[in-house]
């Protein structure tokens, strides 16, 4: 694996996390719908005990079975040699299990539930006896492919699902104790360690799906073990090294004997394999996959202190947030190939903005924020927590979204399939089911998204989320508010230390110069320094209180004019929250609506504790075309005017969308 | 093949068609480039004496080879036995040879060229040896399929290409007198009605490309056979009668024995054979198969007098026309299947609007002519010949579009697999060659779209092309005229009958109630029927001069707002002519620019006889809206409106896109 260097994250950020009981009215209500809802349900499909009904997988992958009933649990079994089934569901099936186990190890922090506990300790004996002896573990290979491992793993996804194990066993480890968990991830990166690597018999290459290296970095800072990040290194410096690897692997293994046959052809900029990472100028194919992959180059970059990666991390993120990332802050403007497309290439109604990719992004965002305090990566992880990853389920926790569209249209959906993979409603689950408990983990793990504790201690704040925080060094801090509904943030520090502490209050750039700061009731106006104002909490204080007012006025937003999408047109936000109309609250369709770009009065925003779980509305004065009529002329001239109305839009959180009757919805409406 | 009825069309319009002479210089042009360029460049392909680099497959038809060499006369000699090789190309590929062959019919009547007669008569020649001695012609079965002959009709394009064949075989007959040619055509006409009808071992199905019906028309108005007619209608009525049909048939030959395997599962709304043709609402499906449906739909309508067969041609044409056509005249908005999508779905950048689809509408609106003397018909008519259709052929006869897109981005096209099937630069042939020869032979054949000749003997001028045309009945009629530039038409008719006739001027929608109309000097004020207004030319009439002055200035035109695409948008036309914004004329993004809806003045006219061939130009003030710096915010206060200009848009007619440098194109514009 290469020589090794000095290991300056060996008892890293992660180490440092706080332990955090979250107070959010807001979160809490998430929380608690996971842990009641989404994991009993998602324990039941893995067992094949609740029928699902699938929708045509979005991506256009084949699916070689839209069968009811999902068998992940059964195929542990079966690969543990204590049934006798057939391999059921995709190759990658595995990793449902292993991200429920990580959401459950996540959600006994806020409940310990011993029957959940339990359930989990059994799920990781099964593991364990489903573990090759050698370490190996992916179900798909032992059961229905054993002389092909790691010989096609440009489509196999093999170090992908193991990596979720490894994340979930860190998890689960941390959470619970459960040395069993950990141990069965050591015996896996073992096997990775063994047959990966630049020996003679060793495969030179990186799975087509990036996940190993973000695992190996969590396994490495959760251990302390230098040995596991040198190897995400090594996965991370391979990739593109050969871009005929995966090509040559497939020659070898035959050519037509694909898992997936039309991802065989796809360019290789969709496994982001084409050139080496360094020389990788933009994000690149599949969204999912570069969030993933960038997240373990943050991550490794910051553990093993390599400038180079660092910097590669920082270009793909400016690439993503500067030119190809939505105002909600999904990614992936095209379901073809699940994948980013070119600078400011937006489209709203045809777009793809997976929720994986936008749960990626979070976790991309944090290890940035680790990697550097900017108040940039803690303005995109609050887009994304707020809008493009909370949208991909609905308020009751039951259904989900893998598209998340900023425009949509039921009669585009069923009429067009170039709009085919866009559904207005949510659905039960998927046939590729990443979202649903990718979300899950999300949600069950916000405790870990509010603080960061940078190698110098300081803290940032970034994350408005009402908790109650204990640092390793004895400091608390209680954060309280109201948001994202009240803009007004306490944070009230205890230091029982002998030094003072540097606390990095966040300024979101949506309410940079139009913020008030105050600290132990004394108004500060000092500069914000790349996103944070930083303030010197004294050794030994108590309930040390720092107050943040934020300008939530109803804002409108428009795009750079070099997004064509968006041209002419304007969003509405607050907050962090961006909004959207829907034609449950506005007579459709919606294009026939104007609004100015001049920020509306205070009277434009009402909060309804009724609506939709508890929701800010907001009302604008618009302009409202009269619709054409039906057997009309499809061409007129344009003296022909028609007649508008004045008329009043009616717009709510985006992240609430499609939760009522099915319908138009639209994030970007035209500036009058 | 049922019973017969009554056949009224045995001495229809077709057979009254006058002989005609273009003179006009636009058409003029057109026809000599077929003649000189594309012909001999076409003869040279399905030679394989001429290699051509193919685009990928526009539609994503799966190609077997992008061999730069066609095949399509070697196809013919294997067939006949006179060269042993495989069988090579799309298997629809004679139709390439038989289109060629009818356009060389049509261009043998503008110059009687003996080299290109003998080489058609060649040509005719092979086919007959090729032709199996029970009529039978399709090489790839002849080579490949011996025994699956009839057996995949969904997929196998067989009576496709013999429908090809028999139209022409028509054209070669009525244009040479060459009796061997239509034997063949007979020959084919009997071995179909042998294999398909209602009788135990005929096949009870329609091939899934609809074309044999309207070249049955062809050859029953043609021959004065009624049995053609009869057989053309039994393949539109039992169109979508079973709608298991094609399935029951495909699963019989062997269920994944495809031709096309994408097109097996492909909606049966495709193939138009969801259900039967009377109770299809919509149009729907692949576009040029219907166009191609409802051209033999309205002429055997005519022919057989079916009342059901015109009513349901008369609900699809209004079904396009009125909610599923584009501007230009194009039709098909989605490139997956080719496809209608819904109800004023109209995108401009996704869309496909193939070229053989707007030929197909001029099939069908010269049938629907024929018919009922509607104004309609020649509007659209002209809306594709000056437009839709014209837009396939680069000025010099020697490139080609398939796909005819409204707005084109050479960066959306090479960066966003969603567009692309969108060239910005026309192609020099395709794997599916369809295009190029449809074109070719609509040109040649203009002859045939000026006039028509109905039922009670009223002459119908519908096209403003100049041209001296003599009828059968000795009624001579010059048509003078710079259409489309200028707008005054002049037609000069004698009529040596002791008879008046009747003569129909067609006043375009776009001029209507904005036109003068003189006769013999005398200003005519009576009403438009219907599209046209009636003269009587009275018996023994010499050069009674008809004038009709159109409205020439420029117009813009907008969408109804039922048009989500083009909603605050407007475009220009003027006479016939769509206009569009190129980046070689204006700086782009094409997208930052603005334009009233106010008519403009005279002054923003200009014909430039060095541009493009001789065209005229528009000009019209614009704003401009100052493209943001591209490392600037993607998402900024709509306050910051940044910094217009005043600017000119130079607008060129759509159908000379992309004949200059390569960049982006865009018929639609912001109005301001």
């Amino acid at each position: 694996m290469g020589a090794t260097t000095a290991f300056p994250g060996a008892a890293g950020t992660e180490a440092r996390l706080p332990d955090v009981e979250i107070t959010s009215a807001f979160w809490t209500r998430y929380i608690n719908l996971v842990i009641d809802k989404v994991l009993p349900y998602q324990w039941a499909v893995l067992n094949g005990e609740q029928e699902v009904d699938l929708p045509p997988d979005p991506g256009g992958n084949p699916v070689d079975s839209y069968d009811k009933l999902n068998h992940s649990i059964r195929n542990l079994k079966v690969a543990a040699g204590e049934q006798d089934a057939p391999f059921h569901g995709m190759p990658f099936q595995d990793s449902d299990v292993y991200k429920w186990l990580e959401a459950v190890a996540y959600a006994l922090h806020h409940r310990d539930d011993p029957q959940l506990r339990r359930l989990a300790d059994d799920v990781v004996d099964l593991i364990a006896r489903a573990q090759r002896e050698d370490g190996y573990l992916d179900t798909f290979f032992q059961i229905q492919w054993k002389d092909r491992v790691f010989k096609r793993i440009q489509q196999s996804h093999e170090l992908y699902s193991m990596g979720h194990y490894i994340e979930a066993a860190v998890a689960y480890w941390q959470a619970t104790g459960n040395e069993k968990a950990l141990e069965i991830a050591k015996r896996m990166a073992a096997c990775i360690e063994a047959n990966f690597g630049d020996g003679e018999t060793q495969v030179h290459g990186a799975d087509g799906h990036p996940e190993i290296e973000l695992a190996l970095a969590r396994l490495a800072e959760a251990t302390g073990e230098e040995r596991y990040a040198m190897m995400g290194r090594w996965f991370l410096n391979i990739r593109g090294q050969d871009p005929d690897f995966y090509d040559n692997q497939n020659r070898a293994d035959g050519w037509d004997r694909d898992f997936f046959s039309m991802i065989r052809d796809f360019p290789r900029t969709y496994y982001q394999a084409a050139e080496p990472i360094a020389d990788q100028r933009d994000a690149q194919g599949h969204a999912v996959r570069v969030a993933y992959l960038c997240t373990g180059l943050a991550h490794i970059a910051r553990l093993t202190g390599d400038a180079s990666l660092a910097e590669s991390a920082e270009r793909l993120w400016n690439s993503i947030v500067r030119r190809r990332m939505y105002i909600t802050g999904q990614i992936g403007s095209t379901h073809v190939g699940e994948s980013f497309t070119y600078d400011y290439d937006l489209p709203n109604d045809t777009m793809y903005g997976e929720t994986c990719a936008s749960v990626g992004m979070s976790f991309f965002a944090r290890q940035m924020l680790a990697l550097r305090a900017k108040g940039e990566y803690g303005d995109v992880l609050e887009k994304e927590l707020f809008n493009g990853a909370l949208a991909g389920m609905s308020l009751d926790g039951t259904h989900f979204y893998y598209v998340n569209p900023l425009e949509a249209d039921p009669a585009a959906s069923a009429g067009t399939p170039d709009k085919g993979h866009v559904l207005t409603h949510r659905a039960g689950w998927f046939a590729c089911a990443c979202c649903p408990s990718n979300l899950a983990r999300l949600i069950t793990s916000i405790d870990r998204y509010i603080y960061t504790v940078m190698a110098d201690g300081t803290i940032l704040a970034h994350q408005f989320i009402a908790s109650k925080a204990t640092f390793a060094n004895g400091v608390r801090i209680e954060q309280t508010g109201d948001y994202p509904w009240d803009g007004e943030i306490s944070w009230s520090v205890s230091n029982p230390n002998e030094t003072p502490v540097r606390f990095g209050v966040r300024v979101p750039a949506w309410s940079a110069g139009q913020y008030t700061l105050t600290v132990e009731g004394e108004q500060v106006t000092d500069g914000v320094e790349d996103g944070f104002v930083y303030i010197e909490v004294p050794a030994g204080a108590d309930r040390f209180a720092v107050v943040l007012g934020l300008n939530m006025g109803v804002r409108l937003v428009r795009a750079s004019n070099r997004v064509r999408e968006d041209a002419g047109k304007v969003a509405v936000m607050r907050g962090p929250l961006v909004y959207c109309a829907e034609e449950c609250d506005n007579e459709g369709p919606l294009w026939l609506y104007s609004i100015s770009g001049a920020t509306p009065t205070e009277a434009g925003y009402r909060y309804d504790p009724d609506l939709l779980g508890g929701v800010g509305v907001v009302t604008k004065a618009a302009v409202r075309a009269q619709e054409d009529p039906c057997d009309g002329p499809l061409y007129l001239s344009a003296e022909e005017r028609g007649i508008s109305e004045l008329a009043e839009l009616r717009m709510v959180p985006y992240y609430t969308w499609a939760n009522r009757a099915d319908g138009q919805m639209t994030v970007w409406l035209n500036r009058s």
